[in-house]
């Protein structure tokens, strides 16, 4: 088991400002970073929405003004901010592990495959927003989506339901 | 980290006789199982093909006689057999991780997701066999189905291509 043990793993663990993620990465720090192996590294990733979802008409056909913009810029970094914030804090008593953090502009979807991709992650972590079978028919969803297309093995973690229901 | 290095993780193997179901069990002993957890449990679990696949007619209209559907039977229990060998060789080497074989007949979608529901397992590991997708849109794939129905985290582990290309 000797080398078994000390291999380097490098994962990656797609975070953002849902319940979902959290739970993700929680779960991850519990189950997946276990042993203490100070070879690892674990590399979080937050992707703020692009520009261009809140940059041109609003639905009402007004123009936004520039100074709404750069509140809107001004918000999305803050959330940012705040989830990184929240993430180092849960990954606080990893001592043997490197967390490094990542913050990137773009449809998450293309962040987190491109970035597996450029990073050479061995997994890709990240939690399941569960979208009801219509939503996720004519959406799709960022998991789904990365599990089809990211090369490394993703792993999906699932909030259990906290009413205790079956379904 | 003492109590983290010390949960117990019971992880459910889905195996099958697919390279890619050998690369994702390989995979996932290099990776999960590092650190030497003593109290962990592995669980593969096989599917042999529901009976009604071929106990009923054939392309060409005759009814197969009973010689040929015991025969049918011996293989695919024969088949269930080798691959499990071959997966418990695999595990030969994590000696503090108690490992147990479950061959179940049915769809493998079926019998995977409700496995993964009765044993109460903590994570699901499944290989992706990648089909097209043209394929996967129509027929949908096994690690699809059970990454969608699965309550318990589940980790898709893709075998790299061998020749190294990009896509």
């Amino acid at each position: 088991m000797a080398d078994v043990a000390a291999k380097a793993r490098k994962i990656l663990v797609a975070v953002d400002e849902s319940e979902e993620s959290t739970y993700a990465l929680s779960w991850c720090i519990e189950n997946i970073f276990t042993g203490g192996n100070t070879n690892d590294a674990l590399i979080l990733l937050y992707s703020i929405p692009p520009r261009a979802v809140y940059s041109s008409l609003d639905g009402t056909g007004y123009l936004f003004s520039s100074d709404i913009l750069a509140t809107m810029e001004r918000y999305s970094n803050d959330v940012a901010q705040c989830v990184m914030e929240k993430a180092k804090r849960l990954c606080k008593d990893l001592d043997g592990v490197k967390v490094e953090t990542i913050v990137e502009r773009g449809d998450a979807r293309d962040v987190i495959c491109q970035a597996a991709e450029r990073l050479h992650v061995d997994m890709l972590v990240m939690g399941s927003h569960g979208y009801g079978v219509i939503k996720r028919a004519f959406l799709g969803s960022v998991s789904n989506h990365c599990a089809q297309n990211v090369k490394c093995p993703v792993l999906i973690v699932k909030k259990p339901k906290t009413n205790g229901s079956s379904k």
